[in-house]
């Protein structure tokens, strides 16, 4: 398995991305105390692990539900409580140890600690580990859809460890991998042919892949930390996955698993603008069956879904907008789609 | 009066403070949408005076509670709300339209709403004019003390009318004095004796203490974003002051006037430690009295007292650190005064 890093620049400072099996946490500068925020389950596996790993005096932790429907308030004030129940100060430290749910709310949490204390990012999902370990993003759902509170807050730090992965169920590992389509599809042709060709089952495989996946991500958000940009290209089947994520109360499905059918919607959108050939949508749906990504969502109400785009904030509230594919390896935003086009491209789920 | 502007510099880009009359809100960008948040009193004064200054098509209003006690995560919640209700986006503007409470809650909520959009602050109180236009500070309360949750979030412009003021009622007038006899005693001399020769009550006198008050708040937040030195000279009394709001519940003093109580209490400490003699207390003492803020608090309990000092975020958990008055005109960052020391300046309170 490899060992290495990728140092992500942002406007706020670099910080390293760690790649491999870590040997302890270091801090680059002296804190006062650490608090891990972790989940039951994650902290059953790793916990203990973990704090082994950390040479400090006055480790506390911190165990919440990490379910997304619990990304809310709730929880973010169960963090702060317990930051202040152990007297955290300003000079002190967060570690989020768990999925994205728990680096979100962690990086969220810390942000708004005292105005904005430092936190280390240690994800154990494979989505987190492509996804949430760059970029800043920070938040919370409300019921007005998912992440619409939060901030931009970067981690000090952040811990791959592909071996976590060991310890995670099936269906979030595939989950995971639908982020790594996601990035291949929408910025690297040749990512997308060695992801064909090889077996992300292969924990060596998979470690270039996740490293892959950083670095091209790294690589994008250096360009476009704001999201006015290229960035946008991250949300490819995003704008689809809000919605039905909002449709089925973020239980039915895993986000990844809502990214997955979100993407195939907007295969078959950007097939009908000619944005993809029938050769290219099949080779990416051969790609999603192979990790059981080709899943099933059936649309009840078909202007109901099209009224929910609206909520999304990624939405200008006037026109709609769509991140499409653009051949494989490229992508292209698409700004005022006409309805009759959409309409018809969601009646294929109905 | 005067009719004048502040340009103030910031990590994240420059903004003015008007102060004076103001024509029109002028906007440097298109926004979507305006948000004017403010609370039931502010607006039967100053809501409609407002809107009728700003020229924008889609201007939407949030009516709060603004009282200390409601300075909350439900507050909050309830601006966001109203936020998601009206549909603003990335691009759209919230105003926060009251005393520092709104201020400091709707700089917060425009912080978090989809990661950040951008505020104009029109503070309504004195206090709000001189000392919450400037530092980008903004937050709520919780349970564990003031100002704990909160971001660093600059606004895009404030506009500083003292004629507000008028219809301020006379207590809130005083306290908002409290602020800017804070400053002239941690900063300058010459203002301080201004103040002391002067009287507030007339409005180009209190128009220039403003502008003034504000200037020397602009250079020291400039020189000192985050408040790692010099900056700490504006929490002069304001460490008794904050043990004083908590043990009062928020109800009893309006902030300015437990940083009135505060401040005597510093200046009993730094004439224990020769930071300041008996002719200068006096002197401060006189100020404090012409603007009725020369208060009394009765301690209950020392030690409780003593105690809840540790819980203020400025504190480090371990040591103990006063800002106080070094001669008038400037200031010293005191650490771990002997808790003998401090016990025997609360007696005198007991």
């Amino acid at each position: 398995m490899i060992n290495d890093f990728i140092t992500i620049h942002t406007a706020d400072g670099d910080y390293k991305v760690c790649i491999g099996e870590f040997e302890n946490i270091s801090f680059e500068k002296k804190y006062s105390k650490v608090l891990v925020v972790t989940s039951h389950n994650v902290a059953g596996f790793y916990l203990a692990f973990l704090k082994n790993k950390i040479s400090h005096q006055q480790v506390f932790e911190c165990i919440v539900d990490d379910r997304e429907e619990n990304k809310d308030f709730t929880t973010i004030q169960q963090i702060l409580d317990c930051a202040f129940t152990n007297k955290l100060d300003r000079k002190s430290l967060m570690i989020a140890l768990g999925g994205g749910v728990i680096s979100d709310m962690v990086g969220f949490a810390s942000g708004i600690y005292q105005r904005g204390i430092d936190f280390i990012n240690i994800p154990t999902t494979l989505l987190a580990q492509v996804d949430a370990s760059v970029g800043g993003k920070t938040g919370i759902n409300t019921h007005f859809g998912k992440n619409l509170i939060g901030i931009f807050h970067q981690p000090k730090k952040v811990y791959v460890n592909p071996l976590f992965l060991k310890t995670l169920k099936q269906r979030e590992f595939f989950a995971g991998i639908a982020e790594i389509l996601k990035i291949a599809i929408c910025f690297d042709r040749a990512f997308f042919d060695f992801l064909f060709e090889k077996n992300l089952n292969n924990l060596d495989v998979l470690s270039e892949a996740i490293k892959k996946s950083i670095k091209l991500k790294a690589d994008i958000v250096e360009q476009d930390e704001r999201e006015d940009g290229i960035r946008m290209g991250l949300n490819y089947g995003h704008t689809f996955a809000h919605v039905i994520e909002l449709e089925t109360s973020y239980k039915k499905f895993l986000h990844g698993e809502a990214v997955a059918i979100g993407m195939q919607m907007a295969n078959s959108l950007a097939l009908k603008l000619g944005l993809l050939s029938p050769e290219e949508v099949e080779k990416i749906e051969f790609l999603l069956e192979k990790y059981c990504l080709l899943l099933q969502y059936k649309i009840c109400d078909i202007k109901g879904f099209y009224n929910k785009f609206f909520i999304d904030k990624k939405t200008c509230y006037d026109t709609l907008r769509f991140i499409l594919p653009n051949g494989i390896g490229k992508m292209k935003i698409v700004d005022n789609v006409e309805k009759e086009k959409l309409l018809e491209v969601l009646g294929v789920y109905a």
